[in-house]
């Protein structure tokens, strides 16, 4: 339930085309649903302005479609993480206009078209091609919260030529995520360039001492550039949220 | 040097009101300066929307006073992080108009009043008593760079009553900035009740498995909540200054 | 063996009942039982209040039959914790009664109906839909004890509002258990709230700095709230344990 | 405010011995008191049974004077706990009632004697000698909350048989705490013991790989007896509070 | 090659019974054999009292192989330690006197019955059941060099008297070694009741803040028992060896 | 694209023999190539003195052929690293002359034979058999740089007369890469004994506190011999790849 | 009170030289003497041949002076490890025989001359000059133990020369410490020479990654020589007692 | 002793201008000399090319000064590293011509005017100007060891354009040491303009998760451009040292 919708109900409540009664029912679960495991937050569309994401690890499916099929009658976008395949083919299965992002191990239900409610452009940049999966968790998160997006990906420090080339299109962009797993150095890098927002995206990619990811993490908590800040490892949905609540301002 | 004072010169030249060579003069060490011990970087202004700012840890009282007779130069304004009471009285003594903050261990030297550039208020929680002076260096960084700010503190989650109770302020805010150490669980439960852009600014508070802030950081980059990005530990300079290229979206 | 066992031999004997020599028989591995491989502490239930649990992992199912063979003779409850699948098959197929719980994957063998012994409710509080595996292995220890409990999952603090709606519930529990992953903010919060006991119970749910649950359980050992106390990453059982030793006072 | 006083206020205005405005006055700052640098949580000693404790560590003893001017005037006791001894000095000196207890470092401000609230008594025991004045933290917090409390000190593994001869004083008490610095394998032994819950209190006592108490903490935490529950290194004062909630079922 | 060896074949120079190029011919690979991918340490025997060990781990079943088909020259035990199922197979099949203890995940191959060279017991404790695979390396190990060994497994301190009903076994004994995962409390506990040195075997066995081991190691190394030495978690192996050199003094 | 390469180039456009749109052509994609998942950058060759090397984990197989199909234009050597046994299948199909080095999870492209740049000898030492297959990915890397190499395996400090054995062939070279596992200690001893560089190698190998070689890296950075420096774990190539760098001078 | 004293009185009770009254007083704190702050542990000496030894770090002056109060009527040696030198000041005008060793942080009062109960040679090594302090701690524990000593310091393997220049004394040692810091290696290579136990003694000496001597810890655990079994870092007094238990065997 | 040394004095044995018995006596302490608490390494001069360097730490300032008076008779440089100003002062006023820098906290004894072995500059740079002591460390190593140096300082990727300005330097250098802090970035980016061997040096300079530079570290071990090396944290000694035999070859 978002706000338009709870607006529509309460007007035909005001205009009497529709019954106390059955307006009473639209709102039986407008705050949350219990379905024993697990209490759907329904409220989440009206107070943060998107609704509640289904974090895929450590559900089974059958947990997983038995939250979707109550997600779904509220009309709006679903997504859901951390889907491995055979997870996803079964919700696949089950609900048709699920579509699969396997890369992204992303589940994403859409009856709507986006509607463009951030102002500028997301930029997503990657440091290696090994970032791309989890970059791409980002921008699929950012566009169906509504923003445009554009990505630069393979432009790591140790070549760095190929960053500056692309002076252009990193100083337009209104939010910008960096992906990056090794030492982690790019979004410090393009942070010295620019006066937007970065957020650094840490991803497990290295070996050895890159700790699945900590030494990227711990490199952009470090940056010597002021207009960081930092997600989780991996977490290309949390950056690509983020990014989208500060390109709403 | 700032975009105005570019601008400003090249008229001059342009409306010949300044010779070449003066011009040139001017702009001399209009990208970086070397004075041995450092290598100031005049075009960070112009870049990024704000000057250079002193990491004064690990910098002697000498050396600081150095660089800041160069960029006083500038007419800008100067911030010096993370300044002992001790260096704090030498750089006092030599520049009379450097304020010194003690608890947010912060000098600043300001001739010009702050313009208001950022376009909502920048919101600072703390979850203790003990967190103050992070949180406090975060609202000076932010005041300087031309934002709102206000701020509540000690509304940790062991009584959250004293949190909600201050809903409103919470909601209006462009930006949040929430300083916690221990458990770090308040940014969380903020970031679960607004839109905005959440910065969680971990802080050492705490004692054996809190481990200097770690604890509370580790928590932030988990929260359940997704619109929450993270500096590090004790970066109350860096809470601010990302906040304020968040407002000025 | 436990308490009352003890009583009825010892009347018998006294009543001239039973002979000295097969009361003595009776007694014979009365403190422990050596079986080469692990020596069962048959005393335990009169010492504790409850027999030896058998940790499942690490055992092959034929050491863990071998000791469930001597331990059935005693007539009490049997509990088995962390056993996987295949393993349970082998057990299940060689002790009739043998019940396994696969998502907390214990199995129980218990003769008589369960007598409450403790006084409250303890009331078992997951944070997400993907903690119920360990939250449950909590419940199923905790009835099997003797115990009235209860549960609400999926209220973690991104929707705080889900917990709050549940105060009558909590409020009236004799001792809370509270499973949280991730950042573990749930039981700081929920432990503000009450006066009873409250056991912090950090599962491995998370990525990337959730390590397996350590951000969860130093959170929770960091709490801001002063009922808490902790267990073991996982450990459902214990809580459940700990719970119920508490909840017979 | 208790649930006494706060009767005793109802009590009044229902007969009329009190105005409707003095009584409002009264319950001006019922919930929480915002003193800028805190918000002091006046409701937290109907809701948990006990007032809010300072925790003295990062704050200034001003700020801590503050607090206590307000917190006094509900005539409750006080207690601030990790206060060094400069600190205390300027705080015993400002309210002469103030008991300061050096090797606990904890200030004590209690105008009633106590009133006896738990039903069994918590025993403190230290593996060691240099475990003390955690140990006396966990003591006089009991005390204070209402507890009947004994204790034993220095009977760690190392000469098991000085534990064993005090096996009458450790079966009779209602809960245990275990104050253990080094390997912190005290409590295990002792939970094998007994049936009341047991409280793993790790101290820093050690060095090398005794990490400050992680050692005995995470020992504790994986105990082979179960009815142990943890707290934070060095909380004397949490596990005191613990049992008090334990020992109030 | 061993003293023995080394002296029948100098005392059969000496009486003319082989020519000085046979015997040289015989000390061609004294000290050392180069295979390429391994350089055997022939001289080890003489120099430590016992042949080169294999370490079957990371080596593949040829390299294996390789190096045994050298070794099984000069006659004396050999031992692969951490050598996985299908790899022992392929050993077995090409070694005929080969014998794999696969709880021990051990090979032995051994021409000659052992002579008992150290003068007193070994005696191997485990605290689990889970631990006995470990404790099986110890006592293999032990066996192969010619010691007298003893065990007795599963007697943690959760049930302590079980320990101390083996008094008489544990007295006699000239080197205890004792394998505990978990909180890895068994070996304090032990040390304190003998006069022999006790050698620490910390095992993987447990979960969440075991660590895989660490906190058992930790934990016996901070053991307040003082005549304790520790090995690496898992080092069955090392463990028989060190007891062993103890053992022969 | 390399020096010569581009020195020809322009030496026809010099002379007329070649169009100046036809070198334009030649020269787009000079400093890098975008080819969507990589941006190429052909310009390191240059730059560097060897052109890009692929890092092969965490790329997919039709990536990694995508980045060949470009490089392979260039026909300067391609190197692919840490590629998995069924990639390289799929590779070694699609690129004929592609070679697979299986214990060292390289792929080999190379159509000239190597000139020899580097001028002395480059000399891997491993302490162990487990050691060799990132003993190999140094050796293949130096090799294909165009240095002349040399090894000797299984010296490890337990038998350290293995290595004093080989003091020639060590005081001969003009690098040397020292890969151990375990505790690290043969890179010391050796250094010890030598003018030359000596890089630190540290390998996996080991369990329990090898923590994945962490042990041997931090063992090889706390060196008290002075001339090592070192590399990430396991990075055999990067091992090989520096000294080449070191043996050009 | 030890073995000699006990069968003293016995014979004295048995001959009626001393009245069973006389006797049962003298036997009063036979196993353990309660004084409050300490239970002192005198059954010690007769259970593991050495009595008690004062952990001094972590108790105040006047406690440790209570100790050896109680303990000094028993006319045994007396030792106290990690005595920082104010301590000891007080404590040396105390007990008149005390001597302070300043370097190695121990007190000891040993009022008779030390009996050789050891057979062999105890040899201490240490790597570096910075070592010595705790390998004089290991010496002076070996010592008062009754046991010859002897040492090497600064033998590391820098300049491995040094160390087979004392091959004599090294071979003829029957247990041999190796105190090391920095990266530990010397052990192994010691061990690698002999066929006594080694005993791997870390230190603190180093800094960055020698983690304060955790980098010394680990790679003695895992040294490929295999008779070294390893102590706490900086904890000389272990080492020294452990390897006073292997020389009695 | 050095190999000219060593040379004069056999060829003025072979002239008989120095008596047999003389000569011997010159070569005593030929490899090393033992003064009961060092054991120095005369011949390491020979075996590698420059003499023994003394790590200061954790020696007395006697115990130095009894060192250097040993190593002065060779009249070859002497170098102390990590020396407090205390331990300063008192060496200073002993050895006359003893040098103290005091941010490198290096002494330096140096008779003779450094002579220029190296072929090539060692270029120092460092990231910001608190890395500059370090950074000093490597540079005095480098040139008593005879190499030319040069050194930019404060080039930190944050205003990447200072370090792109100083190209010239940085492509003409042989081998490039780069002091780091805070994220390290900066030796990446270097390795990626330029052929030479690229030595990070971590700094601990940074708060928080810089972990005291370990964040510094692991990001150069990380790095993806191949040709760095890495030397432990604040180790400028060290990279001076290695450097210096880089420039060797």
């Amino acid at each position: 339930m978002n706000t338009e919708k709870l607006t529509d109900i309460l007007t035909k409540v005001a205009a009497n085309k529709i019954s106390i009664k059955d307006a009473a029912k639209l709102f039986e679960n407008f705050t949350f649903e219990d379905i024993e495991f697990a209490n759907i937050d329904h409220h989440r569309s009206i107070r943060k302005g998107f609704p509640e994401v289904i974090f895929g690890a450590g559900k089974t499916a059958r947990q997983t479609a038995g939250i979707i099929e109550k997600m779904i009658l509220n009309k709006e976008p679903i997504l859901v993480t951390k889907v491995e395949e055979d997870k996803a083919k079964f919700l696949c299965l089950k609900f048709k206009n699920a579509v699969y992002h396997k890369d992204a191990k992303m589940i994403v239900i859409c009856k709507r078209p986006h509607r463009i409610k951030g102002k500028g452009t997301i930029l997503v940049l990657s440091a290696g091609t090994s970032d791309i999966p989890i970059a791409k968790e980002a921008i699929i998160t950012a566009e169906i919260m509504g923003n445009k997006t554009d990505f630069v990906f393979d432009v790591g420090v140790a070549g760095i030529h190929r960053l500056f080339a692309r002076k252009d299109i990193i100083l337009k962009a209104s939010v910008i995520i960096v992906a990056a797993g090794m030492e982690g150095a790019l979004p410090s890098v393009v942070a010295g360039m620019v006066k937007a927002p970065v957020i650094g995206l840490p991803t497990d990619i290295g070996y050895g001492t890159s700790f699945g990811g900590l030494t990227a993490l711990f490199g952009m908590l470090n940056s010597c550039s002021s207009n960081i800040t930092v997600v989780n490892i991996n977490n290309g949905f949390g950056a690509g949220y983020a990014a989208s609540c500060m390109n709403r301002l």
